[in-house]
């Protein structure tokens, strides 16, 4: 059996090039980075693309058996509206290294004092302020999949302890503490800094509310590369205001773009990144295409599966 | 035999309270901050301080057996004017940790856009502009003692290549490849970021000088931590506003503070961080010297004994 690949992405062309490099026996592949001018969707039985393009195409996929996404997070196939009788699978294992160098990118940024060192050096001051260091503190991370714990390895490179706040799993071994659903505010209690990168589930939607922001140390810091339902921006925005907390680092929010009026654009200590903490590099993820498109001529299951329900 | 301490430095309050904490047998300490108020200098036969404050009383420290310093540098102590008749041990093996931590801080700043971002931010812009990664990169390292091996430790974190250019010594397993003296342009060649932590010796003066700064390739970064008078720094002004390379990052410099006159304050993509990059911390340097007093006492050989000549 030939099997008939839609590929749409904004950078099709990369991931054309990528997987016809793969010389995957039995396949074909038509590849757009626009949804409007796709012919002969009603023949492919694969896709591999962005959530965002390929729920637009979606109805007329009607020999769909798999989906493979470009992205991390599948929000846009997950509406109740569409179809699920194929089976979807995300991107995974890819996003550890590039979410801990932006991670640690603005942990560091924020001990060295590197927009106030900058700041000096404007006016040409010889700025002797102590730097703080990361070895010590207090990290914890909401979400312990593979991301999370590529954040705690970097965590105890840099001598810092690691708390984690997860649903069910315990299994990094640089986590030295794991707290549950009910222990939020205890979690929350004591750290230096609070990273969010947990799926956008029921379990997690506004986790990060007025009590949990209430309950950190007003040293803290909260960096969010993960999904922007996570927090509750106007609890956010006043705790930051009222300086009850000392920063935020947001890559992700409800609405994206942030529009131009959006309070958090200028609250007091916050630093906006607009998305780019870890982009999908079509070298990155065409191998975990080529790897699923290998397990499933094996009849293997596929890597990375998406429960519809979970929402991960 | 009792041994008689002086403790001289800025915060001698800290150290003198550190070593008592020691509870060192056999061991009479006097401290103060200022070298103008000490009485009782030719009792001596120990001195643990600031090189530069030493240098000062060096003269009345006619019984001196052993200085330790608080600092990795001595050069006060190196005026060949001075006494050579003690023992000298520095301040090693404690610097690594931080000055790791400053060089990526700035790493990661560089690749992550951290200045732009923030620009665009204070604009109220989305700006997509996909960041760099260290993933891959080329780090050089000049000087691979126990900062350099720290350095490279965390490059291998992040998935750097590693080279290395160092007097002799090829003992870290972190460093891919190691260049010697006449390996100099060779070893600028290829270098995304050049990092200096070498001493300051008759090998390492002006090592970094227009012939070394014309190999280097236009994307290389420098970042000096280690020593001012390693640079031409007419030279790295010259590439810099040339744009011959992408930037610098400077801590140390052939005179400090720098003028506010001097052209580098203002040169394009230079950051400066004002002699910060590893501070002594009390904590980490007592401990220095309270295994040196025991090694004393046992007979041992001290450790990071200094060789006037070679000035390390």
């Amino acid at each position: 059996m030939t099997h008939s690949l839609l590929i749409l992405a904004r950078n099709a062309g990369a991931y054309h090039r990528l997987v016809d490099e793969a010389r995957l026996p039995d396949l074909q592949i038509r590849s757009s980075s626009d949804p409007e001018h796709i012919t002969g969707a009603s023949e492919c039985d694969l896709a591999f693309g962005e959530p965002s393009l390929l729920a637009t195409v979606l109805p007329k996929l009607t020999s769909l058996g798999w989906l493979q996404a470009t992205w991390a997070g599948v929000e846009p196939l997950l509406d109740p509206k569409l179809r699920r009788d194929y089976v979807l699978t995300n991107a995974r294992g890819v996003f550890g290294g590039l979410m801990s160098e932006y991670v640690f990118a603005y942990l560091l940024a924020h001990e060295r004092l590197l927009l106030q060192k900058h700041a000096s050096q404007q006016a040409r001051q010889w700025d002797k302020t102590a730097p703080g260091t990361l070895r010590g503190k207090l990290i914890g991370i909401v979400g312990v999949g593979s991301i999370g714990a590529a954040l705690a390895k970097t965590a105890k490179h840099f001598g810092m302890r690691v708390h984690g706040y997860t649903r069910a799993s315990e299994t990094c071994a640089d986590v030295d503490l794991y707290f549950h659903s009910d222990q939020r505010l205890e979690f929350a209690r004591d750290l230096d800094y609070l990273v969010t990168v947990a799926p956008n589930t029921t379990g997690t939607r506004q986790l990060v509310d007025a009590a949990f922001l209430a309950a950190l140390p007003a040293r803290a810091v909260f960096v969010n590369p993960g999904r922007g339902s996570i927090v509750d921006e106007a609890a956010l925005a006043a705790a930051l205001r009222e300086k009850r907390i000392a920063g935020a680092v947001l890559d992700v929010f409800q609405t994206e773009p942030l529009p131009p009026t959006h309070e958090l654009w200028r609250a007091p200590n916050v630093l906006i990144t607009s998305h780019t903490a870890a982009l999908s590099h079509p070298v990155d993820i065409a191998p975990v295409f080529v790897e699923n498109y290998r397990r499933l001529l094996r009849n293997e299951p596929l890597n990375y599966q998406v429960d519809f329900e979970q929402g991960y």
